[in-house]
């Protein structure tokens, strides 16, 4: 009797496991929005590489660290970064409280609807138009006005929320990595404070997994009210050879893994494929002018030029949006 | 016979749950290296009120951060700050390359072994030392010597390995707000390199959990080989009014919990319990000179002044070692 019992419980337990085990079947491709070619195949057999226990090239789920850059590689950046769309939209809402921007470059060239002009004031321009939208604010204050963007702007070509100029493959990439056991990160030249608003909502990444470009910050007690106040100075510039010292600042350890798009991620992705053992170089090319933009080595924004030129003798994977993604935005409209 | 089949079934898993029920029952006590005391009363409530669905007071997971000061809160900082030892002790195995430290202040104190006269040269002398002992150097090399140190250097007092000193109690709490879903971080004046070395093995606390003092580091490629280089410059300084900035900057969202022992921990407690809904605010005071030492307003190290004028009205807890904790290291030799 009870060995019946046993038996029957066993055979119950097991049921359980095979449905669960038909459902887990079912939803069998990771990766649906990918066609079938070497890019995707080179993305699961490393990801079957590192999590085959007894593989040579097995990863402990602690070490399985991801990297993904933002602009260009998780969301689109045509016509130009969404956050200089961002700048521009506050410039103008902030204008009536500044009479003097009329007359003062770069803000007189933003309010004259002239975003070209306002850009050719290169670096310092573009720190005149950060410290002019993103400091001498709360981080609360800051955080309003940015989520208030997010959540109505409309992209200039699409029409969609730009929180919806993401990029479906990627979101299946960085879903696929967590259900293998890795902790998926944001390393991006985009505003740390920014990139949060969105990041867990859109990408499933936390705030405390986000890493950007920042500006100095100072704490005080206002009015008896403690408050993080955004300052107009730089503080950490995350681009280039900045993305390693910021990994290294940020998250302590070499990632495994490293999603780029343009020159600016080279060395994220040359640091992160120099460790021992296997290592996953990722390169989106912007090659599809039909359902998205192309671009590259000419371009002012992502340009890609070394990229191209080592991705092969370096074995990074080159993924072409054009042959390699099946969809490129979420939803039908694509 | 389908029913019977169903009822054994559902009687067999019952029984699996209660044996986890006991099983998780039977090790109820997650503090048990604290006396029944309000200090720990204060802390258990605040977790079971957060933890608890449909409370008022119900914090989702995500939202459940809770931040640790790292000396004199989860190890102990006497006679000097543990890595001032490191320190003093790479300098030492540093001089015989460096004949002109003979004569040069701070290292001609550290090499006469008088550590006073070391740093009475104040911030000035603690950056040279810094800078000797800290940069320069790839991040692989300062990591190599500072294991090696972590691994052999012994307490003067104790004779404990360094790691050996962390409070048994504040371990307890540690594994007591992960079994409850959040997410740990420490946030130390301490540098933020040496912390990681140990922060997992010891604490439980990953990498890029670790906040902390940082230098400046560059990112070269050295023949051939991809490096991260340490600078002498400090990059950032992670005590007072910085530790809230710190967290903004590498956590990304307000923690509900913070834990220190002195006043540079003074803003980031401030900062947390300043946030809407219940917040908990911890202070450790060290006032058992029997088993660890005893000292706060006239301290040179661990100053704990408004931490304990104020802490009272502000609602905070002061955690007081010699009534609130039974033992203090871990193992037998308490």
């Amino acid at each position: 009797m009870a060995g019946t019992r046993r038996r029957t419980a066993i055979a119950a337990l097991a049921l359980g496991a095979l449905i669960a085990f038909a459902a887990s079947t079912s939803a069998a491709d990771p990766l649906p929005s990918w066609n079938d070619s070497p890019s995707r195949t080179a993305i699961t057999g490393f990801v079957e590489r590192v999590t085959r226990e007894g593989s040579a090239d097995f990863v402990v789920p602690s070490e399985r660290i991801a990297v993904f850059d933002n602009d260009g590689t998780l969301w689109a950046e045509q016509p130009i970064y969404f956050q200089l769309a961002f700048m521009f939209d506050r410039i103008r809402e902030l204008a009536p409280e500044h009479p003097e921007w009329k007359t003062q470059e770069p803000f007189a060239a933003v309010l004259a609807g002239d975003p070209a002009r306002a850009l050719a004031g290169g670096n310092e321009a573009l720190m005149k138009l950060a410290a002019a939208t993103h400091a001498g604010i709360s981080s609360e204050a800051f955080d309003d006005a940015a989520r208030q963007w997010l959540t109505t702007a409309r992209h200039p070509k699409t029409g969609r929320l730009y929180t919806e100029m993401v990029y479906q493959p990627m979101l299946e990439v960085l879903a696929y990595l967590r259900a293998n056991g890795f902790k998926t990160f944001i390393v991006s030249g985009g505003g740390i404070d920014f990139l949060r608003l969105f990041a867990e909502e859109v990408y499933g990444i936390p705030p405390e997994q986000v890493v950007g470009t920042s500006m100095q910050a100072s704490y005080e007690v206002r009015d008896g009210v403690p408050t993080i106040v955004k300052q107009p100075e730089l503080d950490f510039l995350d681009d280039g050879a900045g993305k390693p010292v910021a990994i290294h600042l940020h998250i302590g350890r070499r990632p495994i893994a490293a999603f780029g798009n343009s020159d600016g991620d080279f060395q994220m992705i040359e640091w992160t494929t120099a460790g021992p053992g296997a290592r996953l170089g990722v390169l989106v090319h912007h090659d599809d002018a039909e359902r998205e933009w192309a671009y590259d080595r000419d371009s002012h924004i992502g340009r890609l030029v070394r990229g191209l030129d080592e991705s092969a003798e370096r074995g990074w994977v080159l993924v072409g949006m054009k042959d390699d993604w099946k969809s490129v935005f979420p939803s039908k409209r694509d």
